[in-house]
């Protein structure tokens, strides 16, 4: 794990903004789960690779916990329970920390923060959409160019393997294959459980489309998979999202992937990834999971949502050389001129952030050519000395940093002459 | 532990805002630390208390690990480590989630968000009083009424025990137990490690020593202790604080009392706890700990900080019905009818967001009346249907779900119709 200092603090907190502002323009309401959850419920449905890594220990109570690796369970647990019998939809937002005992690499840390976006209640295609479009506009926030975002659906890939009759454990098992793209282990295990050979030759050219001409791709899908009914209706509704997010002008580039698996158990239908070309992990990820909330004791309830890296897009950004957009601020040292002045100093400076100016009030007691040295090396814009002589005419000396001037004058004119 | 759920979130995200706003006008700049940190860091120098309370646990790796129970430790680490050659002051501010295993009770949970601001290398009373009334800017800026800041000076106790001959570990034993208000035991420790029989009477008329006439109580606390040179120092760097606070204007009720000692054993000066009537437990506390980035390696550095309560003032603000105040927000809900005009109803959406209107699409698939119903339920402003015969024109209808008024309007005159 490690620190956010400065600079890189600031970034994760500018990416955090504009996922809060994102979530606000879509209507998303914020809720805050606990960082330490029972094992049981982060456990229930998460695949074996996020159980085996999770920060799993007794409390003092004798209670099994662990740290939270995902937010969506704890979501799930929510809508199950809380919010039950309100109506729906939720959009719903969370941000913080999530924990995973990876082997630590570059844009994959034990500690991670991400932002999700959970849209609860609807299973059209429309709300699909929405994850999408929203998903592309914190990446436009963020500044980044050349985002990709790879498409598929697990209903393609699930309608084949149940209507050869495997069960949901195997096919589980196959999907986590496929997504770490040990195909022929894939099909090996398809075979063993009694596939027929046309479902493996399915399979097997499923894998192969692929690409970024996102209609023709499910059309091809869509004819490879012919007869496999529920594969069918999944090609049909992948299409109908991506043809809403295009028909809405919103620009996507997509890469639709017949064979994508996502390494999460619960998803059952659109799933996505984005990234950026000078990384190798995705910023973000996400789908639709329409079972998940039954799992928490819930009403079957249809959800889609998403889980964003906020410091894989600050990786981003920086690959990227994004430099995130301020408004300048006016900052202001205040210097006061032996201890008589200090009282008077520390009034002026409350007057100036009352005026919304950014001040620092010199702690150090240094003389004034000295903490004015540091002002200068820090790059702050004025300085205001607070001296007796001036004290007793109801003046201080202002002194314009950048421009090597001072002037004289009226306390009451001081947070005026600063902002002007 | 337990979940924010939206009011509560909100109230949540409105006092951090509030935070993040005063650590932008004092200049204190944010970093971010790890919540799993090495057992040993966190132990280091937190009180018996503390550390018997920690959620430690050995992690994969077979490493001994513990949630954060404070930020302070994670923060002279880092300014022992990282910071050590950036010039001085440092202001820093940290704001996150905390852990320790107490009984839950009001106020009190296993999980606690802090907002940290530290102000570290001058150990000059200004430093103290600029901690003071940033924490006094905090409590306005939440706007909660009849704070009361409980001050007083560690060094006055530890000046009497040194000067006594008792070692540091007996002054911290003893600090404890008075800090529990278990005075007789405090005193018959004091005893039993051979102090005088002055020392005993001086203690028990410290404990007295307590009022709201802040400056007549440091004067008595100076006479109590006259003699004990370190201890008369630190009333006189009370006073010093007190009176750069009171003189710059900053109104701060406060109650010196010189029996007063936190649970934490690294203070070495000025201790303070912030009090509502309402309630009984802390909203902040803070104070002078100028040994502390020593103990983690780095220079002897003076330092001084405050941890503010998220959740405590919230609970504050919730019993003194303070209601937290928000730019009234322009609502929109977009309903398209029928499936031929979804993405255009998509791209309408797009395009009122981008002119900061916040928008919820109606993904449920609702016909026209419960959609409207649910918005008007949610009290939302506006309602923009978006049907073939008008899209066909370039217009949609816009509905006023106060006024209850409807016009047809073009869609490019949209956001410039919702927004007037």
């Amino acid at each position: 794990m490690r620190d956010f200092l400065l600079e890189e603090a600031k970034m994760m907190k500018y990416i955090e903004s504009k996922a809060r502002s994102v979530a606000e323009f879509y209507g998303y309401k914020e809720i805050m789960t606990p960082v330490v959850e029972s094992y049981d419920l982060l456990a229930t449905k998460a695949g074996e690779e996020v159980r085996l890594r999770m920060f799993a220990f007794k409390d003092l109570g004798g209670r099994m916990v662990a740290l939270r690796p995902e937010f969506t369970p704890s979501i799930a647990r929510v809508v199950a329970t809380t919010l039950r019998n309100e109506p729906k939809p939720y959009r719903l937002f969370c941000l913080g920390s999530l924990y995973r005992y990876d082997e630590p690499q570059r844009g994959r840390y034990r500690e991670f923060w991400q932002s999700d976006f959970e849209l609860v209640g609807s299973d059209k295609p429309e709300a699909d959409a929405e994850i999408l479009m929203l998903t592309n506009s914190l990446m436009n926030g963020a500044g980044l160019k050349k985002c990709l975002f790879k498409v598929g659906h697990v209903g393609v890939l699930r309608g084949v393997l149940s209507e050869e009759r495997l069960d949901d454990k195997v096919q589980s098992a196959v999907l986590q294959l496929m997504d770490k793209k040990q195909y022929e282990d894939a099909f090996g295990l398809v075979k063993d459980s009694g596939a027929s050979e046309r479902c493996l030759a399915v399979l097997r050219s499923l894998v192969e489309l692929k690409g970024c001409n996102a209609f023709e791709v499910v059309g091809n899908v869509k004819k490879c998979v012919e007869g496999y009914e529920k594969a069918v209706v999944a090609a049909e509704n992948l299409n109908r999202i991506l043809k809403l997010v295009v028909e809405s002008g919103c620009e996507i580039d997509t890469s639709v992937e017949a064979g994508f698996a996502r390494g999460l158990e619960y998803y059952t239908g659109m799933i996505f990834e984005v990234y950026v070309p000078e990384l190798d992990v995705a910023l973000s990820g996400g789908g639709r999971y329409d079972k998940l909330v039954e799992l928490f004791g819930g009403e079957p309830t249809p959800a889609v949502g998403v889980a964003n890296g906020i410091d894989r897009i600050m990786l981003a950004m920086q690959e990227q050389k994004v430099i995130p957009k301020e408004a300048e601020e006016k900052r202001v040292v205040i210097i006061p001129i032996g201890d008589g002045t200090k009282a008077e100093a520390l009034r002026i400076s409350r007057e100036l952030k009352n005026a919304s100016i950014v001040v620092e009030f010199e702690v150090m007691g240094r003389k004034m050519a000295k903490a004015l040295e540091d002002a200068d090396r820090r790059n702050i814009g004025y300085a205001v000395i607070v001296g007796k002589k001036e004290l007793d005419e109801g003046k201080v000396v202002l002194k314009d940093l950048k421009k090597r001037e001072q002037t004289t004058l009226k306390i009451a004119k001081l947070a005026q002459a600063i902002k002007s």
